[in-house]
């Protein structure tokens, strides 16, 4: 069944990785990617004339994991909308087994996998106590050789929190700017003993969750002290005294958007904002 | 420091380990064994004459994790009781990451890894929906192409509690009893979809947990009638229409050993039993 609307369809996926065996999100020629592996599945089960081009709402670094990414791609509406069951079927025999696509659907008009967010929430999973050490969580996992004071951590996180520009904790600035929203920044340890930080912003800048996570490590295991990571903020400029923690530990957890009629507004601020 | 007490030390060590890389818990010769790694490093560590020898609570199959798995050694009196603190530590250099010792505790009198034990908890993870898929989880959760009813499992599991002879769930009869009083068999869905069943037992006999979680199965994606694997355990022989489910699925996670007033008791008990 062909139609005569040549405009595209536009879906939205979301989808989970461990990123240990890829070179991050973003295509790199001669690289296995995320992206690519996603876009060349894409291509093949919804037999695409050109390969899929996905637009992502957190485009994680190498060795960084998602549980609850989100990104939408556009295909041709010629051949009307796609059967999304048997598309979800398809990609769970083609794709590897460290992706999976959870959902696939039509994108309500105005969604941007990337400029509609309203916010991004990561965690970071550090592990202090031999006795917490679960080998089957080593790939999400850090192990630290020292222990850890969530108390301190949680003291120096407070004063992080709000609008502030994070270029302390940016990898460079990009040509645009690097004011973001610090919603959440706290640590909390689970059941088994191990140290977990949950960070939330409208979006973050490169490297800024590690270089955030990197900067209280160091607080919580007394090497600074917990008005420090707020003294780098503030001076505004990349801190060479803040280790960058290993990717390792982070995985992007959720990607929160606006209700379906915001999408659009919410997209068209976004950009300004960002620019 | 030496004494004249030629005797020994028991230690209790409390481990864990990601299966994947190992050919099972028992030393077999050029396999990598959990055993083997373990004897090795420990012998190491505590400067033994002759290698460790390691009596352990579940002897877990290839491909098999455990996050709560128990063990003892008998290490020479001579030099006094090690500094547990510093072996711990030691041990978490050199061990590989994919084995953890959490504890390392002189063991109370009469403790015996293997025969004190009053019951084992295994648990056994499957996700039956592309929706509950995390990448990061595949090392230990099965993956099934076909939905499972929870419900239907549970009536079928209830059939089997009790003080039975599993012949029919093990592998070959070994020469010794293969009566079990399993005390546990249930399935629940976690937060995230994946369906993880609990199975408790004094003890086990081989293959018997995977046998059971295999007939499960068949009842759960409507393949068999929830009445079945009664009908498999009455018959009492080995039934070759029970698939012995995937290793990997399966993770050993706990081992209850009697107050330490009752632990020589039992260690007999066990003994007289199980010949």
């Amino acid at each position: 069944m062909t139609t005569e609307d040549d405009g595209a369809i536009r879906l939205r996926l979301d989808l989970a990785y461990d990123g240990t065996g890829f070179s991050g999100w973003a295509v790199q020629p001669g690289r296995r990617t995320v992206q690519g592996v996603l876009e060349e599945a894409l291509s093949r089960v919804l037999r695409l004339p050109e390969t899929a081009q996905l637009t992502v709402a957190g485009r994680t670094d190498a060795g960084v994991h998602a549980t609850g990414q989100v990104a939408h791609l556009d295909v041709p509406a010629t051949a009307g909308p796609p059967d999304t069951d048997l598309v979800l079927r398809s990609l769970a025999g083609v794709l590897p087994p460290d992706v999976r696509v959870h959902r696939l659907a039509p994108a309500p008009p105005g969604f941007d996998a990337r400029f509609s967010a309203l916010w991004r929430r990561y965690r970071y999973r550090v592990g202090d106590s031999p006795a917490a050490a679960d080998p089957l969580r080593r790939l999400d996992t850090l192990w630290y050789p020292r222990s850890l004071s969530v108390d301190r951590m949680n003291a120096a996180a407070a004063l992080l929190l709000g609008e502030h520009d994070f270029a302390a904790f940016c990898r460079r600035r990009e040509g645009a700017t690097t004011v973001r929203r610090l919603l959440r920044l706290d640590w909390t340890r689970d059941s088994t003993g191990l140290a977990e930080a949950t960070v939330v912003a409208d979006a973050f800048c490169h490297n800024m969750v590690r270089a955030l996570v990197g900067a209280l490590l160091a607080v919580g295991e007394g090497r600074r002290e917990p008005g420090w990571p707020r003294q780098v903020l503030i001076a505004a400029v990349r801190d060479g005294a803040v280790h960058v923690a290993p990717a390792h530990g982070l995985c992007l957890a959720e990607v929160c958007y606006p209700p379906a009629a915001e999408l659009a507004a919410r997209a068209v601020e976004t950009r300004r904002v960002r620019s």
